[in-house]
């Protein structure tokens, strides 16, 4: 491809740079080195902000129409340049992330497995929940009417994309190409992290909208720093014309801006993905059997990218004894195994840092690790209390976003089945059990689902699998939308809304829902599943 | 059955009757007579509220795990219930809301339909939305998960009845029926225009759980009059307890709780379906050739009721000339002919009259209709005015809940398009068109689609169909959450999230999800559908 995208530095308003406000420059820093990077990044105005929204709006009456044949062919187009683009992408990514070029690379083969399975979506085209219900005239007292119905999109959405995941949940994330797909023109707020990373990503996208002469206002990329990190988000979340935003991030943040889009004279919907603590049961069959493997396991999801993933387990449960103390120790010395690694920014470990001394400093909080290791980056820490100190310290249910856990060691199986009542709500959750723990496990096994978007059995909850059954989601404060998944197939859903169409004749009815199916889509009929032959 | 509840004026917290508070204490009024009725109701207190959420939270550990087959049993029973004290309710509800008796059988029947159809819903069993993605474990680089999502229960629903339909909205109404079929206990807040219709209503309902033997937190009925009428709903909005709220009113009311709910420290979805213009565009060739019937077809529509309908169409357009003259006389006549009925309440009567008078004393705003007829009651009144002075006065895009539309003559075709551009979110919307109209009904119709939950052809926006295809909700501000629907087997959903298993052994997974379909559902199994044969 000759449009081997630069970097400029320059947000993207409906695919012209925007004029550079010189006030707004920022620089993004080498998070290994905590040194500014080469590039000089201006902030988007809010003028930028109202061109880009004003021209989304114009873009989602050209797109809403559109056959999904050529969205799939936007998303494709955009997963080619990403993987032409691979080389200064990861190079670009790994130095403002300090995450290492391996991990960034599979995250990059994520992101272009995430739009070639949404375009595979829109070209099979069930995903639309097509229903119909026959009228029958004859009905009395009154006739029944022919009722079709099916999902469209709802308008021009935001992004948020997330520090930890600088491809995967950002620019061209799974935000983004499930909105896309969806038929939803979007804006990307840039991440002041990773603003080279963005800015390539959306780059792919933009030359793929012109490439196929899609319209401009289709995707627009909003770099956010120099003063104006927050301005732009918050006046994303309030501009009329953006109808959902779509966040991956802290609670803090995210609470934020959700509370923003509530507020608003006609709020809009916001799907934030948060953080959370993914509470760990290892029940005391499993635990005296293999221990040692699970806490192996453990140590290797807790600092899995320097501890910085959404679903790293941040709470595992055990009851105490003597395989509980074998197993501590293991864990202790997997995690002390594992080399200091960099965070993303000097902010972020120094944010960890802080909480974790604040947990470690309260009574009856001890810990597993040992002194840290020498030199640059975070060592893993493990942190140890009982059930009682657990339940009296709500800050003990806090997320520490970094490479540490806390064990609760209980009494007894008694304060297991407690402690599963009283945990806030996560995106995913964990359950380890041998046949001898059978019984305990079905009693806990409901009750845990109940406080979580995922449930693991016998493994880990970092590692979120692109998937129709996966539930990339969970109750408060892990997402503000538990409703909703960011991740499979059916994130598509969260840019739509049903429309039911009441005895439109063929000509006026979308094709999906005509009678002779010609988009050959699986639909429910007067209750009963028709699926192409 | 033996147990015929009489009328106590009392609350029901968890199967209890509440203790009256004195000075909490109110009268219904016969909306006909304009006099109170004989029962004396009392207001539930804050600590009625406090009780029944607590009742519902415990009674929702239970709920959970009940089979849907006990789930469906209670809905059933409770239909035969209403229906076995079908005269009472029909007097009470008649005298309370002024609402002729066989509209309100009519309402009843189809009370006892829903209830009906969730049962059936749920021992057909697929609206859990079963997914199974099989794992792959030789999958390189990593091995593939087996994962399997269905919906599950959110907790306790507060249920917010409208005056408008003392039956299929309110106690024992669409968002009671979809809320007990997914599992969730229900706290019903009366309305205080027909408290006792909502009392009968919600005493069938717990005398089939105390019947079945289930929890009595499974359903609560709380009073709302007397001083409290706004307090015990912002009570129960606000309740730590209450997971979720549906609500059927006004656009101010239920704005208002949809921000308490957002507002929380952990926010909860707030379903409001609130009212509507339904926007109701007569294309040129249909206006010709029928008119005259088009004419009848709305005028009945517009006065059903009393025009206390949220689908009522309350905005006509039309392109002026010969025919729209002819339309305009032919609909005040039919409206003429309609006898002055009885409003909800004097309030309401009063607040209509004032909007209507609002929008006929503005400039350019002229009436078709003549003299109110003499005698108790509100004649049918049709406004109008061209294209100009509606996109000028936004007051003129308002709903005024009642008999009594606003004709709007556009110019033109093109500004009959400019027209649907700027209309306000609608839960329906009608497009009559004949073979002629066809190039502008096909531009027309996908842009009216975008703006409404249902969109109907040659046909009035009233008349709410209990089916699978049906959507009532549509874009703000006729509803809080356009992505659901307030009718239909889909309106369980609201209740719900998705849960996604990751690895689970078949022991510890719902039977939804077990391999073998104990239960018999439609599922998606490796991205294709099966049916159970």
């Amino acid at each position: 491809m000759p449009d081997r995208a630069p970097l400029r530095g320059l947000s993207i308003v409906a695919g012209q740079d925007a004029t550079p406000v010189p006030e707004h420059a920022f620089r993004a820093t080498a998070a290994a080195r905590g040194a500014p990077t080469d590039t000089v990044f201006h902030s988007a105005s809010a003028r930028d902000v109202d061109a880009a929204a004003r021209a989304a709006a114009q873009a989602f009456g050209v797109l809403r129409e559109l056959a999904p044949e050529r969205r799939a062919t936007l998303l494709e187009r955009s997963a080619e340049r990403l993987e032409s683009h691979s080389a200064p992408l990861i190079d670009v990514a790994s130095e403002e992330t300090g995450l290492a070029a391996p991990r960034i690379a599979s995250e990059l083969a994520r992101t272009v497995f995430q739009l070639r399975l949404y375009a595979a979506t829109l070209r099979e085209g069930s995903w639309v929940e097509a229903l119909i219900d026959h009228g029958d005239p004859a009905r009395t007292p009154l006739p029944k009417p022919d009722l079709r119905a099916m999902l469209v999109p709802l308008g021009p959405v935001a992004v948020f994309g997330a520090s930890n995941f600088p491809l995967a949940y950002s620019s061209a994330g799974g935000d983004t190409a499930s909105a896309l797909a969806a038929g939803c023109p979007v804006l990307v707020k840039g991440h002041p992290l990773h603003p080279g990373t963005g800015e390539l990503a959306a780059r792919a996208i933009a030359e793929s909208v012109r490439e196929l002469e899609l319209p401009a206002g289709t995707l627009s990329f909003l770099h956010a720093g120099g003063g104006r990190a927050r301005a732009v988000g918050e006046e994303l979340v309030q501009h009329p014309a953006i109808r959902a935003a779509g966040f991956t991030g802290s609670q803090q943040g995210g609470m934020a801006l959700a509370r923003l889009a509530a507020a608003r004279p006609e709020p809009i919907p916001f799907f934030g993905e948060l953080g959370s603590v993914n509470p760990t049961f290892v029940l005391p069959a499993a635990l005296a059997r293999r221990g040692a493997a699970i806490a192996e396991a453990l140590a290797a999801s807790i600092t899995n990218s320097a501890g910085q993933m959404c679903t790293r387990p941040g709470l595992v449960f055990v009851v105490a004894g003597e395989a509980e103390r074998a197993f501590a120790s293991a864990l202790a010395a997997a995690a002390g195994r594992v080399a200091p690694q960099v965070q993303l920014s000097a902010d972020h470990a120094r944010s960890w840092s802080e909480r974790v001394a604040a947990q470690r400093a309260l009574p009856g909080v001890g810990e597993l690790t040992g002194a840290p290791q020498p030199g640059p980056g975070s060592s893993a820490r493990l942190l140890r209390t009982s059930f009682a100190v657990w339940r009296a310290r709500p800050e003990l249910g806090e997320e520490c976003f970094g490479p540490s856990a806390l064990l609760v060691v209980c009494d007894d199986a008694g304060q297991l089945e407690q402690a599963v009542e009283h945990l806030a709500g996560a995106l995913a959750g964990a359950l380890w059990s041998d046949a001898a723990d059978a019984e305990l496990a079905r009693r806990l096994a409901p009750r845990l689902a109940a406080r979580v978007g995922r449930l693991v059995h016998d493994g880990v909850t970092t590692g979120v699998e692109v998937a129709s059954a996966m539930v990339h989601g969970g109750p408060l404060p892990s997402s503000t939308r538990p409703d909703s998944t960011a991740v499979g197939p059916r994130a598509l859903r969260r840019w739509c809304r049903p429309v039911s169409f009441q005895n439109l004749p063929e000509a006026l009815l979308p094709e999906e829902l005509r009678e002779a199916n010609p988009r050959r889509i699986a639909r429910l009929v007067d209750g009963r599943w028709q699926l192409p032959v």
